[in-house]
């Protein structure tokens, strides 16, 4: 029998080796985030390097038997201590990480790890050359990788379960194959009815933008909304991200186009929804595997809530406009606040997904999430890959790719990260941004009234309380539940799309 | 009896961990150049914690017995390798850090670390209100522990020599007073038949000069002299620095002030000296303790050769001035060349060591290394210090600090290092900069016509093949008898001094 204070010293002493872990993260992560801001191109070697040193040392400290010990021990701790307690949490948390680790060997950690490396390049090459075949064969081995990786959990009900479960814990391929169609055939007629109408009018976002006063405008975006710039700076990348060092420094990167209004201004909000995510956690969570976001999905969520339902949202350009208009007067002086809005929510049937409304990313997304598990299931070979993605933008969304790099290479997901597991979250994220925010408008039914005045407050505390504080303590599904008071669904994000495109094309 | 191939192999098991280690280094250097960089203001806390975790498992690596182990089974192989030799070399260097690290307790590490966050916190509020009084208890902490520290040595022949060798291994004490001496003797007298003159008119440098245009010019000064942006990059900080994450990616910081045009530049140089040193060792080293620089005094004989010798002589502005006059017409389009120079070469009674010109730098930093001493022989207190300070200042440069903030309390090294061992090493660099460079120069008479064309690489090619190449094989005291066939010496720099100086003020 353990004394309570051997049990104290043995929980306390699992922090205490979590804690340097997420140090070791931290670091991690601080060197990835100047690798894709400031690192001069040729320190990439040495930089590879230190990332795999880190990366191993925090991955044997992890499972050096220790920390299993430790858990083993505190079995009864956990199940005495309250479900949504700190201590129980973190036990829980920790436990299924352990048991992830466990499963997956390590030799196949490394081999797995020099085929990305290698299929990223191949990838790169590929797609710079605009030619599928080049990366085709490191694809099929990657593809078998994927299968090996699913064999480790041979309980799975399907075989992308293993890959779901890494990004979106408690989701199964079933489950969200059922959500999916639902939404899909709620979607495609929307698409169908505004594409048939002419398009909108969207060229005051394609007039000459200069970086300087774009970012200029971000940064003023940022401050209004409440981003502590004490906790978290923005940067320029290729390819916008959130990365987080500690609670204290949540940073955030985005590009602009000179020519595009767009990519700046909402990559902007939808990295700081991402931020306010992790800045919200509970101090307490610091320093151990519960800081940070629930799933793949809820962290979307949280970024495509600000971005779309707030951003593209009407109430908060009442706000922001006219400070838009002032800061580009030649430009958008004589173009009216209805006008933009309807440029800035354009419906197009287009080819990449990154550039797609909000209505339409979802059928990028729900492509990729069937060929992800059509290619797991044997269903679709690597070779075919091409020929089964192109027939599928043709039905979903109307169009064809004119090339590989247009078309199956444009996202980077399968050659750097596996297939399988991948693309789910974008949807997921956007079905529970809805979920969230009427949820949110339910208990303070201001909050369309207070965005136009620019306070945000009452919305991002109400999810800081309700989500953010939490960090991992629950799965996706228990969050649901806990903040919505139901399971996941897709009536409220159709019947926003409802209601707002339904006012915004007359349909 | 090892076969070769169990000696080879302990080599290579004993490379494997010093470059494990020396990745935890980079990593950690990044993270100290993100927090002087761009970190937001209350990113420090876990940063600090981040940094403690990688230099603790570092260390833990470097001690738990397995490397000395192998050091000792490589003895042979060792005392069978040329000395000159990478396998040698590293094996020497690694057993001189393997035996200093044995030789301190970790407790004592532990604790002085906490002294020594707790001084510069002191300090800084010191420095602030001006009141050396507040940081005096715990400098008297740290004096107590500088001198706990040397005892760790008990064959020091002097109390401050362990100190110095942390530093400048192979320097001492007594042979560094001896050195001193000499220089004081023919200095002081040059400096009082200088400023017995009129002082030389310098408001040339003290207009208007917006920052970007500064920092452009710095690029562009970078870039002629062969700093690669490919390899490296400038950003801006409170102090200057040169910081290395590996051997490809060797970053120099600086500060610009708008009132004054010589900071910028000159500290551009000055880091970039360094960075020299560091981009030019031999790729075999990267991944080694070899990696670097020989000693502080080394180190910084490079950083002061390329500001001085170079970056202050005429050559260099034949040059460059034009460039200069070009990027700022309407502060230098009516100012001569031979005005500017005299400006720039300024030589000043002053209090402030980072401020001074060439030649009193010197003196500065002599008061220093003699207090230092006084302060671990026990012939002065902490209590005293101030005092012993303003004294030595009329003495030696016949100015008195006018408050603690720019007397006693001007230099962070005591508060935040330790008491000995921190300022003998810019002296020394001056003095082997003059060295080296006159050797340099007799292997090449045409290095300063080369300079006047704006031709930096027959200087910087000698100095890597001499120099930088060989990183830390070899002592200071092994460098510079190999590079100039004779030890260190006074007469270069003096001669430097006389030549530069009895011209620029006739004397």
């Amino acid at each position: 029998m353990q004394t309570l204070e051997q049990t104290h010293q043995k929980f306390s002493q699992l922090k205490s080796l979590l804690s340097e872990i997420e140090d070791l993260y931290g670091a991690e992560a601080v060197l990835h985030w100047d690798q894709k801001t400031y690192m001069p191109a040729k320190g990439i070697e040495a930089r590879g390097r230190q990332l795999a040193t880190l990366n191993r040392i925090a991955y044997e400290k992890f499972t050096d038997g220790t920390i299993a010990q430790l858990l083993d021990d505190l079995t009864t701790y956990e199940r005495d201590s309250p479900y949504d307690s700190d201590e129980a949490s973190l036990i829980r948390l920790t436990r299924r990480n352990c048991d992830l680790a466990s499963k997956v060997p390590t030799e196949f950690e490394v081999r797995f790890s020099l085929l990305r490396t290698e299929c990223y390049q191949a990838w790169a090459t590929a797609r710079q050359e605009n030619n599928f075949a080049l990366v085709q064969p490191t694809l099929e081995r990657m593809l078998d990788m994927s299968r090996e990786y699913s064999s480790f959990f041979p309980e799975a009900q399907h075989i992308a379960d293993p890959h779901i479960t890494g990004s979106d814990y408690g989701m199964s391929a079933v489950s969200i194959r059922e959500v999916f169609a639902e939404l899909r055939a709620q979607l495609v007629p929307v698409v169908e009815a505004i594409t048939s109408q002419p398009p909108v009018d969207n060229s005051c976002l394609h007039q000459h933008y200069p970086e300087a006063e774009q970012l200029a405008f971000c940064h003023n975006i940022l401050k209004q909304m409440g981003y502590d710039l004490e906790r978290g700076r923005q940067d320029k990348t290729l390819h916008p991200f959130m990365t987080k060092f500690s609670i204290d420094d949540v940073r955030i990167t985005t590009r602009v186009y000179e020519n595009d209004l767009i990519q700046g201004l909402f990559s902007t909000i939808h990295e700081m929804g991402h931020a306010f995510y992790e800045l919200g956690n509970a101090p307490e969570l610091e320093g151990t595997p519960l800081a940070g976001g629930v799933s793949s999905g809820v962290h979307e969520s949280q970024s495509r809530l600000w971005e779309n339902l707030i951003g593209r949202s009407r109430p908060f350009w009442q706000y922001f406009y006219p400070q838009l208009q002032a800061h580009f007067p030649s430009q958008l002086g004589a173009v009216s606040l209805e006008t933009f809005y309807s440029a800035i929510n354009r419906v197009d049937r287009s080819l990449i997904r990154t550039d797609a409304d909000e209505i339409t990313y979802n059928l990028h997304v729900m492509i990729r999430f069937d060929l992800e598990l059509d290619l797991l299931e044997g269903k679709l070979t690597v070779k075919d890959l091409p020929a089964a993605w192109n027939d599928r933008y043709l039905s979903d969304l109307g169009v064809i790719p004119t090339s590989d790099s247009n078309g199956v290479l444009q996202d980077v997901h399968w050659y750097t990260g596996q297939i399988g597991g991948m693309f789910q979250g974008y949807t997921l994220g956007n079905l529970m941004s809805a979920q969230f925010f009427d949820a949110a408008v339910a208990a303070h039914p201001e909050i369309p009234d207070r965005i136009e005045t620019g306070n945000f407050t009452v919305l991002h505390d109400w999810l800081q309380a309700n989500i953010y504080l939490h960090g991992r303590k629950f799965t996706a599904a228990e969050t649901i539940e806990r903040v919505t008071g139901s399971t996941l669904g897709t009536k409220p994000l159709i019947d926003y799309v409802h209601r707002k495109y339904g006012s915004l094309y007359k349909l």
